[in-house]
């Protein structure tokens, strides 16, 4: 039985990404069974109570790498269940091929998921023709599915040009993208015609949501540092908007900036995405509000200094969301 | 029962990497049981028959990253089958996360395979110390398994510096690699102190052999298209040596080399590695001794242009095998 | 005499990056005092009838690199003499050392050039430290000149990162920079303090502007192609920031925007980098406004089906700054 | 007057490539007239009489980009008049444009250079057609000037691809390159026939030498650390090509290799080439044969790790050369 899709207009606001909580001994690689789902229940019960728009999970920080196809179906099944359908649930059904992904996102709309946030393939570095091919197959083989593009280029070998974003708007599952940056975010727009929704990451958003009036959601992994801090700053976007008046909103950036200082090793995305995992569970944990627990193998191991980093931006963003919990 | 593991001594010749045979319409995302299970037994005895010393498979060009986990049994039966005890068989268990890695790994010992041609997680790049610890995890966890170290710095986002190689040859398993170019073999050979057996590219093993006289052994994705091509290069080679004249091996690279050219697209690493298995297989078809039959979805896409330079390469390696056939 | 410096608040509007027009036969590595004078006064004084608010040269495109120093101050005489105090005129004094470009720079302060739009020694790629410590001693050498940062990655070998912005704004001589993308726009913003005015490109100027109030000046390439262009952009934003109405600037962006699409050469600013001079000189020449002439030596080669791309864009600008001209 | 090329087969054994020998204070862009005249003398004779085969010098770490043109001059003469026509000396005339090199070039010709030491005008990175035609026009321009092919990837933004050297092997004042590597060293070795005698670093040396046997010359930076390495690299090759037993050869190589460890900061040859200059003046002035003085601006900056990881490298070098004066 056909279920209605998401249009783009459907997705706004702060969509929260959340890890993979694993109990302790997940990096060890005899473990089994490593999803913390009561913690999982948990995380996902604040977030929608604290006022988060939607959920996005299962990607690079949310291990789709490296949990099994067991602890993927139990991990989707807790999400499904605590969201309860009160908030989009976007699980993460990348594999390292097509037909595995048909399998698992078969499954995901089995589970009751909402859609997946897909990325491509990461063998071989995609050409723009399998790329496109690859999410119309997909969509072609589970027509009930939303898809988020999941754009992360060093992940998938791929730069997501303009073609790319023109050709895979045309299909009527992808809803939505989780983006990245905004050097090229006005001629993408031009290129997906209001049919896809693009998520800046929380740092970029007041300044995509200035570029394009388009741009009223965006992705936020600082969600479960604090989730007050995602929600003010939907909210100061959406009255600057409103009002024609940005100052308040300029004024908060001022404020939420620096707590990504120390999340970038050296200041450098490249040696970020190497440790993406660890930095930023530990970021997560560090914010108080959620225990993301251990990495599963091989992504357990990280330079101290460089987790150090990580744990300062999640102190960091803690304190901005304590300290708007005051002002409020 | 634990087996006797091999050393980098036993490890000589030429050693065939051969393609996942693929029934037609194994490019639509809705086949199943794509393995040419009749295609794959006749390749590999007709490998080892033609007197090639090894077989490695499932890496990039083997499809590792397309084929279903049901597939990857299949063929690595009928490898270990056909092959019945005649030359050692690598097979490919790299999976996109240690545990996943592990439970193919013991697989592969249970089917009877001699050894993993095994890569790294791709998802992330790996640290150094991150890829030394997977191999490390996984030899620990399959004692009975030998490793061929799989570096390809595109696949797998890691340029497999000096420090790693020094750090993996102390792993017991650790016996051979599948190495690319020649660019620091003397240095990376000063690093493994003669633990591992590095095998180079049929077209680099002439430059390679006489750099160094540990080399001895050589991977050969063009031993399908004609094996006397890859079994006369080992011959000439191993004369050389003996002889101390290399001028017959060297008249035989200035016919073989040029049977490259048109391989990689545009003359460029990079574009080749995105069309890999579309150029490696179109390749192999084209010299005629076997059917690589089509591409596993996503990457079944490929420039017609780029798979004619391919085919060329085939036909031409395919023409020297059998002027080699007339010289005999 | 000392003379007083620019700040970044005098900087506005739209400033004309403009060509070294040659002689015909100046791609031949004979020629000599290749400088077309006439065209050169006669393209500055249009531009400043035209409106514009500054003059860029002898970057890239102003073939700073290929002109000899004779001909160098010739041009820079010429610009000089013509502008006569109407409007700033930035030349450029990159020269491939520290003392060489002092002693240019000086020559341009002799001259009488506003300022010095300055790349950094592109021989090696340089360190944070090398950068800033050029751009303090040519400051400290020729304490008279203003100095536009030339931000330019693929010229220099040099990313322009966070902290060499915040350090090179404690320079008093640095009052503006040709700035490229927006992607760390608003970070490196925060790093400067107001104490350098960013020029984006003409394309990025209305997200830019967008983004941040601090944005009123932008550097156009274009505005030798048809000036109206420049200036009606300028205008159009302007107007918009004081009406908090963006939507006429941004329908304008939509007939601006496609110009560019033709320019790069299939999309990759990596590949118009390698031929970024004969691109522009024959961009500007096909917009009809002015003769930017043949490329000098070393740069005076590239495939016609990229310079006839280059051509249309030029012809659509022209054809742009037409349709203005009609409505107006 | 005309006078007669060399060929590729002049050139031969161990080519030093040496400093520009600086006094105290050339650091600071406001010294003039910094060549340490004696210094360089002392060099050259050094070196002629330790026997070694040719001199190349002004290249990246022979600061030819921060050299001022009255300095090249000077240390131009200086060289030629020291050699006084015992060994060939290759200066280098590399410029940001074809003019100003021809004319650099001519003035060699007319101090009585051998050859020039050419790189590629490194503003824009070069189109092979651009490269190729550099070296065709230069070498049309001064018909009595010996071109050696500067082929340095990162400085010139070029990687010296296959058809290139086919294409510059053409010009008959194209005799010998300071080639980098052995990855490509076969097949480039095949497309220029014979024409170009190609020199490996001394690192590099044992190993190509053994791959061809066209090989019989090195460029060697260490040469001015101690002389007598540079010198027993050759002879012991040469002596293994004779006997065809390289075991002394190849044991030399594991005394001479450790020596490079420490050079190249985190083992980046990337990294190295940011700091280039310095690091190699560091290294051969710690090698104690000579002085090669401070590092002119802007590349007079550099970390003291690295610089002291340079020394290290410089001291090894040296106490290497001690070593075989005492086994001699």
């Amino acid at each position: 039985m056909s279920r209605e899709l998401l249009t783009a207009d459907d997705v706004k606001g702060a969509w929260a990404i959340v890890p993979t909580p694993a109990k302790q001994g997940a990096s060890d690689w005899r473990a089994t069974n490593t999803v913390d789902v009561d913690e999982t229940a948990r995380m996902v019960d604040g977030l929608i109570k604290a006022g988060v728009d939607g959920i996005l999970s299962m990607g690079t920080l949310g291990e789709a790498a490296t949990m099994t196809y067991d602890e993927k179906l139990v991990f989707m099944q807790t999400l499904v269940d605590t969201a309860a359908g009160r908030v989009p649930v976007f699980v993460g059904t990348t594999c390292i091929n097509t037909r595995d992904t048909v399998a698992l996102t078969r499954k995901a709309v089995d589970i009751g998921a909402t859609g997946t946030m897909l990325g491509i393939p990461m063998w071989c570095a995609p050409s723009v023709d399998v790329a496109v091919q690859f999410y119309k197959d997909v969509s072609e083989a589970v027509p009930d599915i939303n898809v988020a593009i999941y754009a992360n280029p060093e992940a998938f070998k791929f730069d997501f040009p303009r073609n790319f974003w023109a050709q895979v708007a045309e299909i009527p599952q992808v809803v939505t993208a989780k983006y990245i940056g905004v050097a090229t975010l006005l001629p993408d727009l031009a290129a997906i015609k209001g049919r896809i929704k693009l998520l800046p990451i929380d740092f970029d958003y007041y300044g995509a949501a200035r570029m394009d009036d388009s741009i009223n959601a965006f992705w936020t992994s600082g969600a479960v540092c604090h989730p007050l801090v995602s929600t003010t700053l939907r909210d100061l976007v959406a009255q600057a908007r409103e009002s024609g008046d940005w100052s308040q909103a300029k004024a908060f950036m001022g404020r939420l900036g620096p707590t990504a200082a120390t999340l970038f090793p050296n200041g450098s995305f490249k040696e970020f995405s190497t440790y993406n995992i660890a930095l930023e569970k530990a970021r997560m944990t560090a914010g108080g509000w959620m225990d993301a627990g251990p990495c599963r193998p091989p992504y357990h191991l990280c330079p101290e200094p460089y987790l150090e980093g990580a744990r300062k931006s999640g102190r960091m963003w803690a304190e901005l969301g304590k300290a708007l919990e005051n002002e409020a």
